[in-house]
């Protein structure tokens, strides 16, 4: 039988650059990056904002026009400036989607022009999604003006939509072409998005990076009380972590292992059950709080280590526990048991289900199951630790 | 400012294999394929099949289902196969994407299940394209069942369908997992399928592979007549050519230069001014046509070369020329103008112009304009050309 080996690697590269003020006169940050794309003639430039961003930053949309009128020599702006609205909801709706794409169209952006999207994880994603469809994908540059989204999501290589009113079943695998993470965005975040970020840094830091580890807890009760330094010092740590891991590993994950998935076979399960009402950041925390006392029940975590991680999670301000939990947490084969998540997360993989839990802080470990009767316990370990801090706050001073 | 160079390359391999009768009970070509994924449980397999396929194929279904039990202890094949219309309206009617969505969606195709996507080069594309974005991409098996889609489309790195009235406005790069060429649902093709793959053959041979070239020259009168050996053999160096292409080159076309698109700024645009009635390899073989007698008025290919050419696609059985062609031939600016391809080419590659003549047989090279009042001479002379065929038809004889 006659037969061609077909095989070949795609190389991909792209700046996370960080800044403050990307549209002030003076700052060519976004110019830069742009015109470094040897465009044959000056770039289009289509802009998208996070509806949430634009209203806590009411000067945004005539800042990013004078920012365009100032450069008009080295790119062109397109005037339409759309505006989506933020969170779960641009992701729900295939229409925003659409919208993009007619834009595309009637802008004639081509493979060699920018869509610039300005906005939380969840706009990056519904945008990111159009633009890596139309034309086989048109060029991208994220701003992400969240703690998760500059941390974590918007430096990778993912992106999705909802539907069939399952999570990210729309999407690709397609790297931008540059990120621009602005820290003066984070200023007008309320307290949970500030905080539920922070919770990927706690996991990559569990999994791979012990000092950092203990940066997090040094630096806790400042970043609960808003501190903006040790905040940009940690979403710059983490990003790195996670860029690491991705050039590292599998950035298009062909294979069944997702190490950065750290905590979140409960926490997908826990903002469905919740219908997205917990964040996905408060989710993640619950979720870590879970699978490191479930790695110490199992005698792989020292008690000292797991406590520590729980006072951490504790001191920025996270909840521990939510009732969800509980819910048919006996009969795991019902649709609304958090032990649900574990198959779900399995179907997700698309193979064997492979988690991750921790041997010491700083070193992630894959196994393949989990004992049911484990979870259980870990989960009334986990109330009862979230009740005594309700009940005892000097607890949750940080030592 | 602080930033992170984020770089890596992402590896990809395939097969293409060559085969006859895929769904005989002693063929394990596609059984050994699917297996070779490493699943951890038998794969579930979705089949799509195109409509005119399966009018040709009666016993097609029933085989698949009879292969399907056969082999159910190593995967397992959804019952229900889906038909779908072949042609460009596979690749018209986005409702057709959604179908393959629903059934991905209701049968738990995960990324490591298979969709196998039986047909023409337009149902590959479509069915492809479903592919790529569900779930950020489940595993493809194309088998072609066409000329172009054995020797090109099918075994590349692309997807799409149309949309607002654009040829592949929505579309992914995504290399398949596996490509399988089964040289019997050729012999079904209508003559007109048939030949037209052959114009990418053409075009592949003359600015590659000069010996190649020779072979179709030798083998034109025989294929003509349908005779398959020679077929599948130039099938098979059509393939390799590519696929070397793409390997060597730029498979996620990053850049504004398309070697292997010689020949087809003027045949996308005669598509298109045709509505789909020329068929795209016909579209090529007057674009190829076009093209060689323009690099020799441009001083660049030899007449004997130009003129080899020219038998060669008269030999097959293509026609050289089209009235469209002289369609506002002179009001370039005109929409319904051929000449305006260049400037649809050159948005569809977003950014500088790239074409690709011809300087020898075997031999292309890339430049960034082309001559509106040459053009003009070369349509004029293609129409002569074509004249003098339909007039003494003894100069077809191949010598
Ligand atoms: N692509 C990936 O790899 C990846 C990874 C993790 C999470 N995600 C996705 O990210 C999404 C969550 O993103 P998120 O946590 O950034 O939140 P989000 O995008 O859901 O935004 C939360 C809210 O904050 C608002 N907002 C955004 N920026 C603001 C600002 N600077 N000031 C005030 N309000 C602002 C938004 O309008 C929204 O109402 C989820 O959809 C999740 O699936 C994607
Ligand atoms: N993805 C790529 O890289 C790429 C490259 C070139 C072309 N294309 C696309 O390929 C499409 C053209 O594909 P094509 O030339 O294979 O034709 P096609 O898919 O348009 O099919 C032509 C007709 O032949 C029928 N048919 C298919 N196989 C048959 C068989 N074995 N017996 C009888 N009838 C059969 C189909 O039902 C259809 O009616 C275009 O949409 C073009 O855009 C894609
Ligand atoms: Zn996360
Ligand atoms: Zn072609």
């Amino acid at each position: 039988m006659r037969k061609i080996d077909q095989s070949f690697s795609v190389p991909f590269r792209y700046q996370v650059l960080f800044t403050e003020g990307l549209f002030k006169s003076d700052n060519t940050c976004l110019v830069d990056t742009i015109t470094a794309g040897h465009s044959p003639r000056p770039p289009k430039i289509l802009v998208v904002v996070d509806q949430g961003v634009q209203e806590h930053h009411p000067l945004l949309l005539a800042d990013i026009k004078r920012y365009g009128k100032q450069h008009q020599d080295r790119f062109q702006l397109i005037d339409e400036i759309l505006v989506v609205p933020g969170g779960e909801p641009a992701k729900n709706d295939p229409k925003l989607v659409d919208t993009i794409l007619e834009a595309v169209e009637a802008h004639g952006i081509d493979r060699h022009s920018y869509v610039l999207a300005i906005g939380g994880g969840a706009v990056l994603d519904m945008v990111g999604y159009a633009a890596s469809i139309a034309h086989r994908g048109v060029r991208l540059v994220r701003v992400p003006t969240t703690v998760l989204s500059q941390n974590d999501s918007g430096i990778g290589v993912k992106n999705g939509i909802n539907f069939f009113g399952k999570k990210n079943f729309l999407g690709a695998f397609d790297p931008p072409f540059a990120v621009i993470n602005d820290a003066h965005f984070l200023l007008t975040l309320d307290d949970r998005d500030w905080r539920a970020g922070i919770a990927e840094a706690i996991k990559v830091a569990l999994i791979k990076d012990a000092a950092f580890f203990e940066q997090l807890e040094r630096e806790a009760v400042a970043v609960a009380g808003r501190s903006m330094e040790p905040m940009q010092d940690q979403i710059f740590r983490c990003a790195e972590l996670h860029a690491e891991h991705i050039r590292g590993g599998d950035p298009f994950e062909k294979g069944s292992s997702r190490p950065l998935d750290f905590g979140h076979w409960a926490a997908h399960k826990l903002e469905q059950m919740t219908n997205f009402e917990l964040r996905h950041g408060e989710a993640v925390a619950i979720g870590i709080a879970l699978d490191v006392i479930y790695s110490h029940l199992e005698g792989r975590l020292d008690e000292a280590s797991y406590l520590r991680v729980i006072r951490l999670i504790e001191t920025l301000g996270f909840s521990l526990f939510v009732p969800e939990l509980k819910q048919n947490l006996r009969n795991p084969e019902k649709l609304d048991s958090v032990i649900r998540g574990l198959e779900e997360f399995r179907e997700h993989l698309g193979g064997e289900l492979t988690i991750m839990l921790i041997e010491e802080i700083g070193r992630g470990v894959e196994v393949h199951e989990m004992d049911t009767e484990l979870i259980i316990q870990s989960i009334e370990k986990l109330e009862e630790l979230s009740k005594a801090r309700k009940t005892s706050p000097e607890k949750l001073i940080h030592t």
